[in-house]
């Protein structure tokens, strides 16, 4: 089957009918035309039908040693530095296609589970694993181009430092049984972005575990039975792509994952019940590397976007001769030039790993991963900074069909635009820094590899400083 | 007539009926029942309400001097430290009755009035001016404890440095024409929070002027021949209080001014043509002192409010041992010592002018006006810091009244708090940093002075430097 | 005998002749004429002068109940707001007199001894508690005008955050034993300010204390057998007022203070091995509020120093239409008003103590000592931005004596400033901000409360968060 | 002869004898013994020694095509991504053997040098132009293996934004008149560093040139009649490596250079009154492709020591576990990767000129110098930090060497260090950061590229931002 088209992706998710809950009622008829998701859903079936465009195909697809037929080339496993290039090209395009607002696009979660796969030697001859469930799994994935979400965020019930959870009802998700057919699971995960909306939800545990009750990880069909998705509110802000340019298209909704003793069964099971081997696989796979590297690629995307939206407000109001202007772009650009710089070094310094594998360098990435958080939430804030009063009293799509047209036309004119462009700028703005969905954008890329002051810990650890201090002790002559 | 009740007040806005635009549809029917107006409104009445109430009476009005009946106290023109005290107790049982969500609560604009009446002298005998207007409107207003908003934003066109508005079409609202009966306005204002909600909008030049047509100041009512109010979006997030706790209630809305060919009355303009005396009067006038110092006073209830929110979800989530959390309140803690400090300074400090009315000083109140339009954006972003991942998936009101309130009771308990209360309070914490109407606040409270950077250079050129240069050269025995 | 002269200071200094180190080898002769010394003693006799000035000695003293006698006014134990604010005029007086430069202007410890006896009931009746030596030697200081340094900062040996000092050997300075003459004190105190120049030294746990040995508090003269005084590298940068205006009046030099079995007599003993009365008596005295009251007027005259600094070398390179420069030094503004805003704030709200004595509030003077050590560091980086490439080429005094006078009179003029007197302005703001001297003092103010991460801590667990949280609660109709 | 080694280099300045004034004198006597001058001449000196070193050789140089003699590597033209590769490893190798604390090390020039004779052609047959000139002085400064310095900065006499120099007598230096042998020159330059450690001075026109007598660039010996070099005072702490680590080796010593009448002969000059040139020059030229180049990876090497000082202090204080530290030191290591990646990129992207000459893409590199100028700060900030109080009170080698050095040993003793390597350690940071060497290198790395905000401003108009306005116009189908 190989490589998926957009028609085909949203045919096979309306079947799933999975087990979805949004404010207080269940999703009854097909998903994709639900107002909540049918945007997201259209715009995902677009990144499956440029995997058939034919200028782009090639650059999309690799063709299946095993079957011949086109896959999509975020399930290859990159072994040359060409392989890594290709990579992300790849991306590039789909994240430039969609602006780098999905943050689930399926190459994020396709990358996941082939580095999985590729790293599944860590989990051979271990207790309570089955390193060739994954590549099953990668097999199945990449010939039937199956989508996935993935979740790791336990409920914050009590984040007190010390605060272990030894409640007896399970409220984190746990292994709390097993049988003959597989595991059972009950609890709950906090987040999963487009949860319900994928062909499947790969579970595991991404920091440390101390319990064997938590140490698993495994893949299940959206509609598993015992499987519900609560969504918070929709962020969709109408139909209106002038009103909504981007809520009508990339809301994509976070979910919780209820786990109501959900048997999984024993060949969708990577691992259980194995504290050290949940830990290592997560750390000394090449889960990170793939994944950030997908993630640095939508990120540099989406900054690029954010260039233009300050860029074109800039020339609607014709701001561009004050300096203070000049150095809040100039904040934009150093973002995007850092970003880009520092996944070209993660690929120049790429290395094979002990099975073959071309892993992108961890430490740009981790710099990335350190970066990002933080410069994003300020260029959303510089957009409002730039756009000013102007993003307060911004009329609608409607206002502009009814009699007041001709007011507005005069009074909200720009240097250079119409009152209608002029306004259909602003609206954007407003809706990428401002709105709900902005919001979400900005609260999701703050947390988007985890919590800022641990990744902020991890650096200093990881990092080499012992070469540096050493070289200093040398210096002073002290040992 | 004096203090008015919430019921008057409603019943007045009713009976106006002004020309409001929202989403392409010109308002039809009592505007205190719109979906989009209806929380305010009442928000704003109960403010009325308290001046009634037994407990608060005799601090939110005085008697007047001519009819004896009780006034508001915003309308108090202070001649004693004990004067000032008191209208400040006044304002701040008003902005902790709307938690200082409310910018256009009436005292506000009462102060402008009052200030404007007390400074009026500053007109007389001067050219196309009229201070005895600004006196009996300052004596019709306490007397009918009338509601104003203001508006002097021009239109956003072209912001270019050198841009002057030669155009032929007024963009902003100019005074095109004058005859026996008045003076002729056309063009547009770009904001009126809370416009077509008040009795009377208050039209003036706040900047710098240049052009005798852009050199006016007038009062008239909201329902004038020929003034439209053009609404925004409304951030009302729907009626439920579990669901929408902020905007249910503090949606002020905001309106683009329209002037088309408005006649303003003789006995309502203050004065026109005068560019001189139009720059002077704002400038030397006690608007700022007066005004500032009833915003820093409802800043200073919104920050308790934020410090509040913010310590509820550290409770909530017990993360209060982190020394990072610690910091982030201490930074809220900070903001909130320093808002009132500088009041305190303000009001040790105040002067009496030569018509015998005791000024706040306005260096510290300069000073605030330069400090929370920095500070607010960040208590916003602590909020959502400490909030963390626990902000994106919340629930609806709805979703408690469904099947799945069992799942959400048991995964998304807090620390101490039940679910449905955890999610009340993170509710709260995401209307009012991350909703449409949270991010408006933080917009609103960055500009609600003017532009940040003309502020501080404002402070700059008005400040003393000089005294310390010179104690400087004398250390240094230079001349 | 009450308030001295400055040649009473300085003979008296001379005359004790403590036991002082610096770069290797033992002060010899007289203190005051010694080149690390005779600048800083000269200007503390200047201040000591004041007292004796006919315009100033009204402002500076006041008389001694019990002898009639002029004494130093911050001696006095206030009970009313005109004490306090005569206490405040009487420290604007001396910090303006040496610029805030001086940390330990002698009224900083007086007002430490003098909080110490206002307080010293809480040590009544208690284990080890001699209350009426901390009163006689208030009494004995006060009539002689004594001065003092204190020193509260143990050794560094390891501060990590689970590390108790049990070494055999004591390090941080321990009491090791007593007999009938008094106690035996051996280790270190890691820093005293001016050490060796004041007439005692008081030696105190100022922290969280756990262990008896370390839970004491005495004061002794300077010329105590077994005191070590060792010193830093001095900053004084030579002589010349011109190349060196500040170091050469006010570099007051640091020590370590080492005890080599120092005989403490009893009656010079507060208390000892008593961990809870040290803790508390720190806690509960006074100590912070006057400290800190006394602290925050001296940074306040700096940071007006430093404001006219800033300014003199903006008119000099005439760059003030500058909007950046103006948004430097409106920080600056914005800096010194919110420090004098918190210190009429700690006045204004201040409480009678159980013992009658009126204390200054303390949030606000807490949040002064959050704030300080970290616009200082600003400020100094602010005056470093202003002076730019300037602050790198400045030629010396003896320069502008030498043949190069005529080239430099015409390449260094200032656009209204002859080269010389440029100079002598960009030598100071280099010496300010950029000299050892200057940086010590960037240092000294950075930790002059403690530890900044501490600081906030404190202020988050001291401050009456729950009032904001239950408002919050109120709201929510949650309890 | 080709590259020489550290004796030639000192012989020959040692003869050069140039006019050079410090603190009123002439320097009188071998220059290179002077204390002032003689460590930076030293460690000049081992740059030029490592290029003779048998297992370094082939790294630092290269065969001249003409010569057939090893030329230092900073002279080479590159073609290709090899040679570029192969010049960053010669400058890292330099930068790392001064630990990046040598902002004038030879290769810096050097690369100007090539630099300017690789883009000669711009100045082909324009008028008074010698585009023969600047390639016949990189022969010979190839083939002798010459040093020179730079200068650029005008001195500061008012920089008020429209200020343009009409003096009659020149301040800036200006060419005032030609004759048969060469053109006058008179007046002076703020700032060259290492004035008069060099063979020649190269001097020209940086920015916007406006005036024909402004306009001119060319390269004289440091002894050529007329030419005087001013230093400021020397920030050798002396000769101890233990109290002054880094001023004994690396105090490069800034000037400014007066010329008195100085005749730039004929064969010397570049071009002159020739203002268009001047700016297509800079501009259009190689200059800064290389300089950034060099300057880059110069300050990379820095970084990496100042990475090694943070880590040492925080294991000599046993400090690691606090979350706060580990932040601190991230900030570093965010810096240098991010400095690294951007080098590299500037690499990776490199483009042929017109003339064959692989540039360095200016991008990255201006983003770099963006960047450098605000973290440098805040890395001396962090060690400071770091250091706490620690930093205050440090002992000398003399002191470790008197009769306290027991009490030292005793108190001042480090986790895992003894106190004479522990006050090392901190001296080392000490001098780096809070020495007038230290403050001096801050101030240095802050305007080593220029003005910061003019380079804000440049990298914003230079930067492609229309590619990605278009982008989101197309999003928007606005045109």
């Amino acid at each position: 089957m190989g490589a998926i088209s957009g028609k085909e992706f949203i045919e096979r998710i309306d079947r799933l009918n999975p087990n979805i809950w949004l404010d207080g009622k269940k999703i009854e008829g097909r998903i994709s035309e639900h107002p909540a998701f049918k945007g997201i859903i259209k715009s995902k079936a677009s990144l499956y039908d440029l995997q058939h465009d034919p200028l782009l195909h090639r650059k999309l697809t690799y063709l299946s040693p095993e079957t011949g037929e086109p896959i999509g080339l975020s399930y290859l496993q990159p072994k040359t530095h060409e392989d890594l290039l290709n990579r992300r090209t790849m991306m590039e395009i789909w994240a430039n296609h969609t602006h780098g607002m999905m943050g689930r696009s399926p190459d994020y979660m396709n990358s996941v589970i082939m580095a999985f796969a590729s790293s599944a030697a860590i989990l051979e001859g271990r207790e309570n694993c089955f390193p060739e469930n994954i590549r099953s799994l990668y097999n199945r994935a990449k010939e039937n181009d199956l989508s996935f979400t993935h979740t790791f965020i336990t409920p914050q019930v009590n984040r007190s430092q010390l605060n272990i959870d030894f409640s007896k009802e399970p409220i984190a998700a746990r292994v709390i049984d097993h049988n003959e057919k597989g595991i059972i699971v009950k609890g709950a995960r906090l987040l999963a972005t487009q949860g319900g909306l994928t062909d499947e939800v790969l579970v595991y545990s991404a920091g440390g575990v101390y319990m064997d009750a938590d140490a698993y990880a495994f893949s299940i069909p959206s509609n598993t039975k015992g499987l519900k998705f609560i969504c918070r509110e929709s962020f969709v802000g109408g139909d209106s792509a002038y009103n909504s340019p981007l809520s009508s298209q990339y809301e994509e909704m976070d979910t919780i994952l209820v786990f109501d003793h959900v048997l999984v069964p024993w060949d969708c099971v990577f691992f259980y019940n194995n504290v050290e081997a949940a830990n290592e696989f997560i750390s000394l796979s090449s889960f990170h590397n793939y994944a950030t590297h997908q993630a640095v690629t939508r990120q540099i995307a989406k900054t690029e976007f954010v260039l233009g939206v300050a860029g074109l407000l800039v020339e609607t109001i014709n701001v561009s001769s004050y300096q203070h202007i000049q150095e809040k772009l100039s904040e934009i650009i150093i973002g995007l030039e850092t970003m880009k710089a520092l996944l070209i070094k993660s690929e120049v310094e790429a290395e094979i790993d002990e099975w073959g594998y071309l892993r992108p360098n961890m430490a740009p990435l981790q710099t990335a991963t350190n970066i990002f958080p933080r410069i994003y939430p300020r260029f959303s804030e510089i957009i409002q900074l730039v756009g000013a009063s102007g993003m307060v009293t911004l009329p609608t799509e409607e206002d502009f069909k009814s009699a007041i047209k001709p007011d507005l036309d005069q009074y909200l004119q720009g240097a250079s635009r119409t009152a209608e462009d002029r306004v259909k700028i602003f609206r954007l703005a407003w809706e990428l820094t401002m709105s709900s969905f902005g919001t979400r954008q900005t609260q999701y890329e703050r947390y988007f590899f985890g919590d800022p002051i641990r990744l902020s810990s991890l650096l200093y650890k990881s990092y080499p400083i012992d070469e540096y201090t050493k070289m200093v002790s040398d210096f002073l002559n002290i040992t």
